[in-house]
């Protein structure tokens, strides 16, 4: 049996100051590093081995990784860092603040933008300081790779290809794969595993700091998922 | 022109003890944290940007990595650990304190052990706890990978094929490589890009914290080196 762990960010520093995040570089808050420390905590105390590690080119979900595999002492892990794990991109929403926007645009403009499967925000132009290409983390992209705006749709349409080419051929090689990531781009591997329609994926919350662990079969389809907080209140009930 | 830049990290909880440390995972003290935030700040004010970066299996010269990439704000570039970087497997002189040690056999032996390029400390035995085999970080190497002690010179002969194998190719396809290592991994990679004798390379000492830039044609051959400390108090006289 595999184990695939899926690890959302806790508490970064725009949650606090309600703005739309998507690609900006936003740190964890000291909240947010408590949430990790206690994911890592409870992985270490379920003796969870990790074989491969993979997160975004965000430092919300790096230092969630980070601090996780500090606290398991598996510090050594290889682990792989790639944009196509990033959060969503948020467009011409990007770090706006979200009680404002909805002042400006309406309550249900922006429920569809936040909540809707394939209406992504306006789009960043691209002379807007805010788009990817001025950021050198992506500079060896091709330009036509880098939004500037994402649906839940298009940002599955990239985190897919990177399960498929790289993810999904690792945990096939080894037992225990990590990725601490974003509500989007995890959103879009939950999908995928869990075969869940569009319409279905747009409702599913994930909790911050707590590891949804799945347990695959050979050929990576599912067996179950639980998350890890709640077995261990189910186990003490 | 490219740039590899070697990073030993700073003070160890087994340097304050005066211990032998090898292969064994100590942390950084919160001096060697502040050695490894310097190291970034520095490295920033240069304006340097990591293409890839490397370090061993130890938690000491990983965080010493992780806090560097960190003050650098590029927590996001590719790094890669691997056993081959780790420090000079100390044998059976692991975890000894190195007054008693001195003691016990001499300062002369004491001195030919820390101090000489081909002799290395006893053998561990296969069935002591400190043997790398009880490790699972090395759980998928060969048996007769793992050392049960090491010389400079059978330190050199596991990094250098490393270099060849996986640094060397990295750097000829990118600009600037960051290592962040130990003084015996480190001196290897010095004394095959120095093109340095036995007898010199065991005289040389690597400072800590305290970036050492080799820049280097495309081919890798040496153009110069300097410290990056050294380089800044130069030119503020």
């Amino acid at each position: 049996m595999k184990r695939l762990i899926l690890l959302r960010h806790g508490q970064s520093e725009w949650n606090l100051a309600n703005r739309f995040t998507g690609w900006v570089d936003v740190d964890l808050t000291d909240n947010g590093r408590e949430e990790a420390a206690a994911a890592g905590q409870m992985l270490k105390a379920h003796g969870f081995r990790i074989d491969h590690a993979f997160t975004s080119v965000l430092k919300r979900a790096i230092r969630t990784l980070w601090i996780t595999l500090d606290e398991m002492d598996q510090m050594w892990v290889p682990q792989i860092t790639d944009w196509r794990l990033n959060e969503r991109h948020y467009g011409a929403l990007t770090g706006l603040n979200k009680a404002e926007t909805a002042e400006k645009y309406g309550d249900e403009q922006v429920h569809i933008w936040r909540r809707s499967y394939a209406t992504a925000p306006p789009e960043l132009g691209e002379d807007d300081t805010r788009h990817p290409r001025f950021d050198p983390r992506y500079a060896k992209l091709m330009p036509n790779q880098l939004p500037g705006t994402e649906s839940l749709k298009t940002t599955l349409e990239r985190v897919l290809p990177y399960w498929d080419s790289t993810i999904a051929p690792t945990l096939k090689k080894s037992d225990t794969v990590l990725i601490a990531a974003h509500g989007n781009s995890l959103r879009a591997l939950i999908k995928h595993i869990e075969g869940m329609s569009d319409e279905d994926i747009t409702k599913v919350e994930i909790a911050t700091g707590d590891p949804l662990v799945f347990e695959l079969n050979d050929d990576l389809s599912l067996i179950r998922s639980y998350y890890l907080r709640e077995q261990e209140i189910q186990s003490e009930a």
